[in-house]
């Protein structure tokens, strides 16, 4: 689209357009979308092609739609959060991931569905790949627009499983960078010492160009494994994990093995922190965090709240600043030691990304296999492998060492092209 | 009221109530608000007096009822802005001034009618003394709630005279401190070169008292003039103003004699920096920063924005980066020059508030005689000294060096000691 746009087949206008009339059709079966902003993003499309026309490109971006997940704050538009009472929030301001947006030339095309306060409380969206299944959550809206061709590229946010899972549920590619790279400013936080900003694309390339626009200028880090070798990591934790379903697991293998044929080594080898240890802490942050900043509310207006939230909530009122206190703390520890073993090991690592296929709409998954790299910090990519016989996406999670992006979407490259995984029509 | 509360002759309870039902009994007459928060303050209330009944105090303010000004973030309530599409935009946090007033013990009865986004256009809200005249503005809810006995505290702010005029036009205290000493962060600017938070009350002890909890940490600036002498500038441009009403010449004259016959000398001079240049560059500042913050939206949504802010954006596109670059550099060179001025005078400036009386409704009246101190970001104090026969407040400004908003407080009070001005009955 990019080189279209450039070249002159394609005016700003016209993409902006043909993704509108995409969002028109589609929208009814998927609700994907808080608010869309057609005369907005026209508005701009129009000012983007002025600019092209004197021969001032701002870059790969320029021209090109994008959503943003309901918690980021959008000039003049909402931050729903999906919540009632915030239905009418006008944002004063940009949030500063949307200003680097703009700059680059991205063209907002609206607001994406989060679950209410971008938790696990299931929203009206729809999986595109079957309407009856969750879209994953909570960037429920910014997954299921991308893989309905709704919008290329997509913002949403992650404390706990919120990019990697729903776009695994939804056949996409996704990258949550390291924690800290990308600003969280202006952005309705959830658990300040878990929140991250997550990049949702239909294609590697997509995921790529995004990343370069917003990726924080280089500090100077060596790039430690910048070119990775042919050794792949796996955890036992995951792999022999109960709630692993056996489609996953068959999928999982037989990529292994695909990779194994074309030169790739494997190494199965736990984590030196426990995942309970992880997945206890993790909870306790993620309730404290919450709690603190919305138990006023809360308190106020308890029918703005639905029952996982609430829950959380309550949970987090409930622990002591002693657990508290002993879960930051491991934290910081682990995120230091995660580093030095991955560093050591020299390997990446690869694990599905969710036990299995995305269940019914009652819920948006279990966030289990996602949260520890929300917890630990690291980058994450995500992308589908295969797909089940009934057509819902399989996918696996890629995690590297902190702040090697760029070189976690080139290993995401070679894997992707080593095994291909076949596209798919989709169904609406 | 804050000695009874301490002494438990009246909970906090009590009084929020008291206040709450003088606003339910006047609102009709004087439309002050743009949202009261009874529940928030009753609740409010009641942690206050739990936390008193176990010997927690905490300070002066513990327990006082404040009304805020609808530009300033609330958390929980909607920051309107005097604007229909933002009436339902709920503040997610407290902005930080907000913040210091609860820590402190405030009690906050809700949101103050603001003029749209601040500016001239005129706001719904009635003059308590003679409801067919303005309160001034933009702080217009603030100074008539509290001028109404609605509220014994109001926080306003001020880019003109936002905040001198409607407490002088009210026959109410108020303070502009100096430009820098109070965040402004979490308020909507309009100009911010030139935007301060404001603060209002009945009665200057009670104006001691609030000043105290939100001004910053002392920074171990001298107190240059702490005591001050018995020596009061005034400016001829001023006195000799066309606009300058025959009943506010002779009240500020008869000030004057008062003063000089209890033992204070009057110094008539000129500013070292002509009025008009200030003026002038105070009029292109304002309005190119309140065109960089509001051109957009304006652009999108013009039925939003009443005549005179609309003239405001058209003037702000118009003026060269030159003329904006010109001003800017003007204004910094002139607040160094006033302080050097200031201090070798040794004196304060006393000057009328206003050049007369309050105008009827389709106005908030005129700015001039307030905005020089703006541009200059010096403090400043009013208060009323006279009554006109039909029961209007005549109102004087004090103006003293950067950061002596202590010293001027009290030179405010020597002087309001001095020649007391006769209370009055509200007619509401």
């Amino acid at each position: 689209m990019g080189e279209a746009l450039r070249q002159g087949q394609l005016s700003v206008r016209q993409l902006a357009e043909q993704f509108l009339k995409r969002i028109a059709d589609a929208e009814g079966q998927i609700h994907a979308w808080a608010a869309v902003d057609a005369s907005g993003a026209l508005q701009e499309a129009q000012r983007l092609d002025e600019e092209a026309q004197r021969g001032h490109w701002r870059g790969p971006l320029h021209g090109i739609p994008i959503g943003i997940k309901d918690i980021i704050d959008v000039f003049d538009l909402p931050t729903g959060c999906g919540s009632q009472r915030w239905a009418n929030s006008y944002a004063r301001q940009d949030a500063p991931i949307v200003r680097q947006l703009r700059q680059a030339g991205a063209v907002i095309l609206g607001k994406t569905v989060t679950t209410p306060y971008a938790y696990l409380d299931p929203p009206p969206t729809c999986n595109p790949w079957q309407t009856e299944r969750t879209p994953g959550g909570s960037s429920s809206g910014s997954a299921a627009a991308v893989a309905a061709g709704m919008v290329p590229l997509a913002l949403g946010s992650q404390t706990g499983g919120s990019v990697i899972r729903p776009a695994a549920y939804c056949g996409i590619w996704a990258l949550k960078p390291t924690f800290g790279q990308l600003s969280t400013r202006g952005i309705l936080p959830l658990a300040p010492s878990l929140d991250h900003v997550g990049l949702m694309a239909g294609h590697l390339e997509d995921l790529q160009i995004l990343w370069s626009a917003l990726r924080p200028a280089p500090m100077g880090i060596p790039p430690l494994l910048e070119s990775p070798g042919r050794l792949l990591l796996t955890l036992p934790e995951y792999l022999q994990d109960p709630r692993l379903e056996p489609v996953m697991h068959r999928a999982f293998k037989q990529w292994q093995q695909q990779l194994e044929q074309a030169g790739w080594q494997w190494l199965e080898t736990p984590l030196p922190i426990p995942l309970v240890e992880i997945r206890r802490h993790h909870a306790v942050i993620l309730a404290v965090e919450a709690a603190a900043f919305h138990h006023g509310r809360w308190q106020r207006h308890p029918d703005d709240y639905p029952p996982k939230i609430t829950q959380l909530i309550r949970d987090g009122l409930n622990h002591s600043a002693w657990s508290y206190h002993e879960a930051r703390q491991h934290l910081r520890q682990a995120r230091r030691e995660i580093d030095a073993w991955l560093l050591r090991a020299g390997g990446w690592l690869a694990l599905p990304a969710t036990p299995g296929t995305p269940p019914p709409r009652d819920t948006t998954g279990d966030p289990a296999f996602q949260s520890p790299w929300s917890y630990l910090g690291l980058p994450v990519v995500t992308f589908p492998i295969a797909w089940t016989s009934d057509g819902l996406p399989l996918a696996v999670q890629l995690i590297g060492p902190r702040w090697q992006e760029e070189a976690l979407l080139s290993l995401a490259q070679q894997l992707s092209q080593t095994v291909p995984c076949p596209p798919r029509r989709l169904p609406v």
